[in-house]
């Protein structure tokens, strides 16, 4: 089997076929048809094993997650995904391995309407590099520049989860089977939050996606933004399996891991409304844990200071 | 230093800034205006150390090359390269290796007008993922699969070159000192045949780029198209110093090795005085090679049929 077989057999299946695409996989490069208004958002992440996943994630996973951490950069921008390409490499070209891939990648790329239109395989240390572009909506898009004193902040979800399923699947933490298996699926099957960003677009000032832990992302929002915040550790929305792993693991894993994939966003107090009803459409809890201002990004804890790293999760981990 | 010093230091420093861009490196997405036309080409080229070029390769040359591949791409669709994104892993955050591999890579993004507006930096082994994002112009964009019976085949520039430059490299070929710095800077700094490109659109009924070697590259566009074609050996355009070694290394260099990133297309009779007159414009030879027409794709040498592998460059090497 070589390279172009390979493609074929595994990505050409696929069952997403957008109008806006004029050419797909198959030729030097894709042909796409930007929308009228013509902005669209542009993202790339890579996934390497054994540093963004353990090396014996299963292949399926490493698909979905692949294309799951750049659905979370379009969703921070409010826009809508559409087009994708991959760029796999791979120790060996192993018939079942890629077809596992291939099935968790393409079927969250259906649930999102995203086509693959390239792709590049080759033999090498397993290493993914997805690169995205969506499509800004009527209501533009969001970016980490907009929040402004007095604006509400917020987060998606729940926070933490993933460090603790990395520690579960490390075998540093032990949990109940059914926690087990809830913090390992937030750690391998991230929910991108697409609807949640398309819906704040035009109501959100600025928004981030939780990648690198929330201390460290925040700080992100808050330096492009150029303002404080005061944030509350006691309100950080946690699972229920977090909860009771908490007095064992403490709050750190919730500040500064990353991983988890949900939206820190700002919020003018004029459109808090409008979040709490996007939650109850969404059926997605959307926790109040801050607000913008003073000069600095401070954390309380029971009313007290919290004295924190002010680096998050560090892609060069030694 | 971490990921985000690192990407501030040696990447935002480029001097492109095209007014299409809204929004650049910095956010969760760039954002970028498309032409009122809308139509994009879309590639992604991945270089993997010790795969693509030899591992201690200078880090100049392998900035410059991950993106010239990417250009070549874009050139074989006639488009005009846009925005680009990068997905680098690299062993060590070396400052050293980042300055120059930076520095070769935003020189050719200079020439060509790219822009990069999405980074994403990791630690792992050395790979190298470009995605770029041209505009098709006026004219129309290339493909593989517009080829006709009785269409001229060409090559640009000459083929081979960067087969006999590898082998310098690893020793295995003895050349002058003149001919090893050309052949070596065949290898490593291909021209990406951008304007070539351009010039061709509505003209060539079909392109490619030679990334794996002439018979398969020529093979994959004849398969879109559905023709065979009759080529010559004789005729392929080969450097003065390809030349001087041909008695000893032979023509399957040319053939099947690729890496050479010059463009091969197909043109109609009536569009023939045209590639004379861009070649001369362009100061750049474009060769007949061959016709399109049969229903298989066969070799002549002094008029002998040849027998080939039908596989290029395969990048899953042993």
């Amino acid at each position: 089997l070589d390279e172009f077989d390979l493609i074929d057999r595994f990505f050409r299946r696929q069952r997403v076929q957008r109008e806006d695409v004029a050419l797909g996989i198959g030729d030097d490069a894709a042909v796409v048809r930007a929308p009228a208004d013509g902005r669209l958002v542009v993202t790339t992440d890579v996934l390497v094993g054994g540093v963004h996943f353990p090396a014996h994630t299963g292949p399926s996973d490493i698909g979905y997650k692949a294309l799951a951490v750049n659905l979370s950069d379009i969703a921070a921008m409010g826009a809508s995904p559409a087009w994708a390409t991959l760029g796999l490499t791979l120790p060996d070209p192993d018939e079942s391995w890629l077809e596992h891939f291939a099935s968790g990648f393409l079927a969250l790329a259906e649930r999102h309407c995203v086509q693959l239109v390239g792709g590049d395989l080759t033999g090498g240390p397993l290493c993914i590099a997805v690169q995205l572009t969506g499509i800004v909506g009527t209501s533009g898009y969001l970016s980490r520049g907009g929040a402004r004193d007095g604006d509400e902040i917020y987060v998606s979800g729940t926070v933490g989860d993933a460090a603790l399923g990395l520690q579960v699947v490390d075998g540093t933490l032990r949990v109940s089977e059914q926690d087990g298996a809830y913090l390992r699926g937030r750690l391998n099957r991230p929910v991108p939050r697409v609807e949640l960003g398309r819906a704040l677009a035009g109501r959100a000032s600025a928004a981030i996606d939780v990648s690198d832990g929330l201390v460290a992302d925040l700080g992100h929002l808050c330096n492009s933004s150029r303002v404080g915040a005061s944030l509350e550790v006691d309100a950080l929305p946690l699972s229920p399996a977090y909860r009771r792993a908490l007095p064992g693991v403490g709050w750190e894993a919730a500040l500064t891991f990353g991983d988890d994939y949900e939206l820190c966003f700002t919020v003018p107090l004029g459109y808090v409304d409008d979040v709490e009803r996007i939650s109850r459409e969404l059926d997605l809890p959307l926790t109040r844990i801050g607000r913008v201002g003073g000069d600095k990004v401070t954390w309380t804890m029971e009313g007290e200071p919290l004295s924190l790293s002010e680096h998050g999760y560090q892609h060069f981990r030694k």
